[in-house]
């Protein structure tokens, strides 16, 4: 880490006076902090991170930062989803009025896709607003969760009930932080990239079957161009609809299914990208059987979810917990959910239905959602 | 409150694709659903409110919201400053919850600016943001909080120190209310009227030189084009400049000195618009002092708010005390102070001072802020 990396790939978050660029590159990290000085006008930082990330990458992040002139503080959250909580915003809240955090601060989330909602939801609310930067250290929140806006935390009733949509003014992406991500979480990321070809970009997608172990091995030649191309495409789906009410449902792909599959088992045990893989192959095997995509949509996500060592078969829980989950999904109106289909490899639609209609009662009795 | 009154003006507040608009009337309250059913696709409302508004107006505003089609509840907070803090706001999502409030929905904020200011940033937070109308009942909330947007809550250690900017989907303001406003209320809501001529519209100031005690009695004649302008100034300073970059910060004025009599008195005994009355006499002064405006400025602005029942000479603490009190200011930068300053009536100035050239030390021992 000593000899900084280069930015080799720059991708554009094209939203009007909330643009904000993502910057990729391996062995970036010791860059960042004059990337930060030259997108805000902050001359204070506070770093929020998790202690294993934090032993690792924070002391490069702080110098990098020092170097810059900014003034830096260092703020160290539980690691696990159940710190994204209301108590967790609290307690930043008195840090960062404890450390004299003002508009002209930067908040640097630095971790996964939890420090990034909790510490954007904290940037989107503390004085109605201050900046924020997103350096993730998951593949989960290069591709997804880093870039959007999307910020929040859990309420006691269920996940991400509260938040807000706050931009970051900067996404910085060093893979080389992937070294140490386990291969489990790994390939949970690599859910959220298949998805993105699935619903956006055929081509795409075999570049993913061409290229998946090589990309499980983290080999630098695919991966950066891979990343990018996905962030790519969840900047181009949320450029058309920032705020949720059109195209971006699209991204829920998977994910209704996901979602009840992560509930049902208590939020333990699955990881959010392998719920969301369950429900990727079940969403395609679905789109398959009700005559909206061709056949062989759904094998071949399976078969690209099962190299990158994804689970691909829906938990066996009986059919009336898979109703009752999808009956509470916080996106419902009256009872119809908004269940994301494929129209064949690369090409996705919305289309209103029922639970039971999501999940159809099969002939051999105790049906699970197995397909 | 049987035959309903009409709209007599209406003001947009034009933010692109956040536009709203301000309703003002005699007597209109039993409208507010229709108004509500026309400008969101919302099935069901929440009103949120205070025991002694709700007792008085709540029925009113249910009933219209029922005739309307919609599904109501009512949601009761506590009333005072005190209720606008995290842990309220963290009741509030669980009944929403518990209702069953999604995007679809719309919460009703129906009180002064405290129901506002909590209401608001709970639909700005809720599912990261749900649609919400300003049934403003106070003349301070009519003509200031409930327009631009700004939401939040206290913290232990200041006010307004979390929040979000939201925009409200409609204003509903419906003047037959403010007559079980109390006479000192009335006039802390004059405060922000007087506010928005002296540092906008010196034809405007005029008017209310010419229309105070009328004003005072809630005289219908001059009352609604008196507030519908007033509503007016603050959207179109709010045009310029919704997030408090430039422009909107002329509508500090008064409240640099106006936030430290309220911290030095422990936030009781001073009403808000009590204490922008006193710092506005104190800044025109000021404003005199520095050569930024002529003469008589401060002269003028004093007298209109002693005609309108308003304190006007600042309270006697030690000047190291007003001084503590501004450092500590939220919008601090270093240690200059965005203070607002007047170039005349009608047109004001902001300008970085210390605090020791806000208060300056006078030739007496034991100076007080009082000029």
């Amino acid at each position: 880490m000593s000899a900084a990396g280069r930015v080799k790939r720059r991708v554009v978050v094209d939203l009007g006076d909330r643009s904000y660029g993502v910057s990729l590159g391996h062995g970036t990290l010791p860059g960042v902090g004059a990337a930060i000085r030259k997108h805000t006008d902050a001359s204070r930082a506070v770093i929020v991170t998790v202690p294993g990330v934090g032993r690792r990458y924070a002391g490069v992040v702080r110098r990098s930062l020092q170097d810059a002139g900014l003034r830096v503080h260092r703020i160290s959250v539980p690691d696990g989803d159940a710190t994204k909580n209301l108590g967790q915003v609290a307690e930043l809240y008195t840090e960062l009025l404890r450390v004299g955090v003002d508009r002209h601060s930067v908040l640097v989330a630095l971790g996964g896709g939890m420090v990034g909602d909790l510490t954007g939801f904290a940037a989107a609310t503390y004085l109605r607003g201050i900046p924020f930067v997103q350096v993730p250290t998951t593949i989960l929140a290069m591709v997804d969760s880093s870039i959007g806006g999307k910020t929040g935390v859990n309420l006691p009733e269920g996940k991400n009930l509260v938040g807000a949509f706050h931009q970051p003014q900067l996404v910085w992406i060093d893979t080389a932080v992937l070294k140490s991500l386990p291969q489990r979480e790994r390939a949970a990321g690599f859910a959220e990239v298949i998805k993105h070809g699935a619903i956006w970009d055929r081509d795409y997608f075999a570049g993913l079957e061409r290229d998946a172990e090589a990309l499980m091995r983290l080999d630098s030649g695919p991966l950066i161009p891979t990343l990018a191309r996905s962030v790519e495409i969840k900047a181009e789906v949320v450029r058309r609809d920032e705020r949720e009410r059109g195209p971006r449902m699209l991204l829920n792909f998977g994910h209704t299914v996901g979602h009840a599959i992560e509930k049902l088992s208590g939020f333990r045990g699955t990881l959010h990208g392998e719920a969301v893989a369950m429900g990727m192959v079940y969403a395609a095997r679905r789109s398959e059987e009700l005559g909206f995509s061709p056949d062989s949509t759904a094998d071949r996500i399976e078969a690209l979810c099962a190299r990158m060592g994804l689970p691909t078969r829906t938990p066996t829980f009986p059919r009336r917990a898979y109703l009752d989950a999808l009956r509470v999904d916080k996106k419902k109106r009256d009872s119809r959910i908004r269940y994301i289909v494929l129209r064949g490899i690369g090409e996705a639609d919305s289309v209103p239905l029922t639970p039971s209609e999501i999940i159809p009662l099969r002939r051999r009795r105790g049906a699970s959602a197995a397909s």
